[in-house]
């Protein structure tokens, strides 16, 4: 895929992320999109990513791909409030203050999984975000999320 | 080390996750312990498992890691408000049906981290639990975590 995701468009210090790092040689590289007012991602996760079952994708990795694709969407979305296309300039990075994901039923293994993500409320520096993980069509997880922006110069 | 985790306890088929399974190959096999009325978990996070920024760990394994860990930590209290010793017979296995992380500061790359877990309550199928993790002796990341059982004969 050439598509550049919001990850993309994070400057290079901030890029070293396991879940979505574009500069993290053994990562899992998720790219973040705009589809209308939600973002998504779309990741296939690799075999070993199972749950106590062997046909079940693991609990850590729910958790990780909501946090990595809702720090992008509050970039993404912070960016655009702010007026900016994306690539005008290089995205604020976000760092998560709370996470939660709620279990709904077993995520199957071996399939491609989706992650979509609204932005609630823009507040400030905070982004507040609600996010699903849905794979073969049913919403297998349901996350909120409180991202907030670091200062541009941060390091 | 040779001291039995209580996941060394699960049965074979729920032995699979990437963060705790002693039958995944590819997985960070973290083990919990007892430590008093809590529990504990030592865990080297691989190099790799860094954040944006890559002197950091990344949300998603410190949610990862209070996740297996807090299953391990439900699973073993239940089998002991029961009545069980310990190996006496394998534990019973707990899904996650909610997990929230706080994340109080960043947590350093390149050092032991520690987990701890307290159970709150014990409700039937459902343990409650409250997870701290710990690096340089700083708490950097609170969890408050709902596991639910399976039935013993659940595939």
């Amino acid at each position: 895929m050439t598509q550049k995701g919001f990850q993309d468009y994070y400057p290079d210090e901030y890029s070293h992320c396991y879940g979505c790092g574009r500069l993290n040689k053994n990562g899992m590289k998720i790219k973040s999109f705009w589809d209308g007012d939600e973002s998504v991602c779309r990741h296939t996760p690799a075999q070993h990513c199972t749950g106590g079952f062997p046909d079940k994708i693991y609990g850590g990795l729910i958790a990780s791909l909501m946090d990595c694709h809702c720090a992008g969407t509050a970039a993404a979305a912070k960016h655009r409030a702010d007026g900016f296309e994306l690539g005008e300039k290089p995205l604020s990075r976000f760092v998560t203050a709370s996470l939660k994901v709620d279990y709904i039923k077993p995520t199957p293994a071996g399939l491609e999984l989706e992650v979509r993500a609204k932005v609630i409320e823009i507040k400030n520096r905070k982004v507040i975000l609600n996010a699903e993980l849905i794979a073969d069509g049913a919403v297998t997880a349901k996350g909120e999320v409180i991202m907030v922006q670091l200062p541009d110069e941060a390091k």
